[in-house]
């Protein structure tokens, strides 16, 4: 790609992402709304000749449209992610994640834009899974959906293969994510816990009864894979021309070994408080663990484990600490 | 239920479900914003003392919540049904379909109204089936959606699922539809053969090779099977709260044998003339037969064969041929 468009740039994944094609010769237009996105991450792209910031939200068909204007291949990664509290705000998954890729859609169509990835996540398949204990591979059963995130994020699936199969699209990349760790993560549970940790060292509040099994996978190991299967247009060719990949490491951990690594790395023995039950929250799946072997095909593997990617990510909040004021 | 709330009431579901509520002694809110609703369908019931209408649009949410005020059951009919031109107005589908429905959702939950069915559609299939020659079970594998239609209805179920599961509602009934055929059909490839041979009896136009096999289901064996499960609550205790169905016939036809079911019933022979393919538009899925054995299982079974639904919706084609000039 020479131009690529990155929906929010300013987050986790985007502004890593932003990084990463700026490094390997490209042109990025970041695109942004800032409501959990962080100018401080862009620090460095914003210094540099190729890229571009523009500020504005997917609901808004017009400026988006304008925006994306030049750019050969889109990266939608804005989205809602407040998986948790879902119900205090139904209508944000909706639009943030249903609607807006919608939006980006039709300002790809407007633009004459044929390629595309999105994030995607585990939460798709509900709990509805072929085998409760293994690995899911991305050809489970039609699940029923779970959470107003998963349906979300289906939505947009949905959409991406309409487009493709309607021949709006020469490429659809849909990437279903485990969580994702590393330097500028900002949401989630070693998020949550370090914060915790930095307020009372001796004391854990842990959703759930800590058994919940997740997998993760680290950020650079992430857009290797994202930039590895794009680069090979794997889509072009493929069914529907949409290739889904499930994106994560072939290993998962218990909440509780999360904990164990987490304080292990501060050197902190907290008392555990666990708020019960084997869900963290409505609608959260006990069990993510998705099965790789379709990217790993692809010659790309992951360089971190789950362990090496919780410490990489403590590390980075040590030194980050600015990022819980950043939020609030 | 006592008062049922059904969206889409005008139409050709809406309305015959509006009349055999009544006849069981049911009160009904019937909703339409009359896109493609017939009040002519509605006579009958605008006669009888327990049956309200109200227009209004399912994008219109403070009048939708006004409207379904009192009701203790929602069928969720209405929705753009135009599958084939998705592509001139690809909004459409997200409005109509999929943010109609959560709105639909959304005013349940500001009354209290615990229980749904809503009406889905084989096509959330796509075309990735199991066993490409076998009947789809409702527990197919994770298809990627291939119309925008699809992709829409999807992304209702998808709402429903997490609106269970979340425990805003009680009993979420999706039931995902064959073609439907019977009295006030007023939209499909009967409806449309018919008109092409009332105005020219010796020639017909046939979108694709004429292959593509379809299954189809009769108005008044859709209705009691919807029924009869909601009235079971087989719901209440089902994973998510959430049950699936099929509704269809236990056989298909080709294209090719439903003209000549039509032909002969109307003592027609016309010169076939295909646009060639085997799909009859982008996104069509050639080959549409979904497993019933879930709902038979229940005690339901249709009454009328394909055929002999093909033979009923003509008869009433010849003795409504107003429907034709309503439609423009």
């Amino acid at each position: 790609m020479q131009h690529a468009f990155i929906t929010g740039a300013a987050g986790f994944i985007g502004s890593s992402l932003t990084d990463r094609l700026l490094a390997d010769g490209a042109s990025v237009t970041g695109w942004d709304n800032f409501s959990t996105g962080q100018e401080r991450f862009l620090e460095g792209a914003l210094q540099h000749p190729r890229f571009r910031l523009v500020r504005g939200d997917n609901l808004d068909l017009p400026a988006l449209t304008a925006a994306m204007k030049g750019a050969d291949f889109v990266f939608h990664l804005a989205a809602n992610a407040d998986i948790k509290d879902g119900w205090q705000h139904p209508r944000k998954d909706l639009e943030q994640n249903t609607i807006a890729t919608f939006n980006v859609l039709e300002a790809m169509r407007a633009n004459g834009v044929k390629r595309i990835a999105f994030s995607s996540t585990g939460s798709v398949y509900g709990e509805a899974l072929v085998s409760p204990d293994k690995p899911t591979p991305e050809t489970d059963l039609f699940p029923i959906q779970t959470s107003l995130y998963g349906a979300s994020k289906t939505a947009g699936e949905g959409l991406l293969g309409a487009y493709a199969e309607g021949g709006q699209i020469d490429e659809a990349y849909i990437f279903r994510f485990v969580s994702i760790l590393g330097e500028r993560y900002t949401h989630g549970h070693v998020f949550d816990f370090y914060q915790q940790l930095l307020e009372h060292p001796d004391r854990l509040r842990v959703l759930g009864d800590g058994t919940q099994r997740k997998s993760y996978l680290y950020v650079q190991d992430c857009l290797d894979a994202m930039l590895h299967v794009t680069r090979a247009h794997t889509a072009r060719d493929a069914k529907h021309h949409t290739q889904i990949y499930h994106l994560g490491t072939p290993e998962f951990v218990q909440v509780n070994d999360s904990i164990g690594h987490i304080c292990a790395t501060l050197g902190v023995k907290p008392k555990l408080e666990y708020t019960g039950g084997n869900r963290g929250w409505i609608g959260d799946n006990p069990f993510i663990f998705l099965d790789t072997k379709k990217i790993q095909a692809t010659g790309w593997k992951p360089k971190l484990t789950i362990a090496q990617g919780i410490v990489q990510t403590l590390r980075w909040l040590e030194a980050n600490r600015w990022v819980y004021e950043a939020r609030h």
